[in-house]
């Protein structure tokens, strides 16, 4: 009853919110988490004050879900956005919960 | 002295923090990480704002540990609250701090 | 072009922020990500109403970077503060983000 999914994380300025649960919604991602976050990365991006001024984004997908995301947030955000993307492995009890149309 | 060890992580309706608390602890969890979160899930809740009013609940625990919890988190919340729940992978150093009376 | 890195997660009381950050830098991270965070552990520090009083770190290294930093921390940190760390495997896109002077 314990299936192994994978968690996508993404970490972007707050502005990026509606195209990246459109695009979450577009590739069949059921759920997601979002919390507030602060980031400094490669591109220079730094928050001085606490502003919460970035979300994490997290979802829980099949691997070839994962994949399609990993690909698709790579190609349209990577070279004009301060966005990181990565998954994990995880394991969930239910997965139905996870998968549209998933009888697991 | 670095060991693996399970890092369950719930995400569920802040009103629930005191009961997941409980569970947590009965199950010999020794510590936990609270971050307020905005979720939407497969049924269908959602915060229209931001109101921090999900929280997400991490503690690192054994694999017996990780594996009683996620069962009793199951059983007792999947059938009635937006609870979801996951176990990944982790290594830590120090592994006593997590595992009661252990003398890793 | 997908690369196995690792994220390095620290939980510690906020005041340490600014020695944590200094030592992600002096180690190789080139970025990071915090999140405001609610602890209690094994030191029994708790947070008995909401403050985001402690901070999460997230940053993604090579493997390498990952093992110095936790053993830095465990060396400077963990007998005088609550503090946790633990790594986890990521799978990234673009690794070159999260490595300096890599061609991945």
């Amino acid at each position: 009853m314990k299936i192994r999914l994978k968690k996508v994380t993404i970490v972007a300025e707050s502005l990026l919110r509606p195209q990246l649960l459109k695009l979450l919604s577009a590739q069949g991602a059921t759920g997601h988490t979002i919390t507030l976050a602060e980031g400094s990365g490669s591109r220079g991006v730094r928050a001085s004050e606490w502003e919460g001024r970035n979300i994490q984004i997290d979802t829980i997908v099949d691997q070839a879900t994962a994949d399609a995301l990993m690909r698709e947030i790579a190609a349209r955000f990577f070279d004009h956005f301060a966005v990181i993307a990565y998954a994990s492995d995880v394991e969930v009890l239910r997965g139905e919960k996870f998968v549209p149309g998933s009888p697991s």
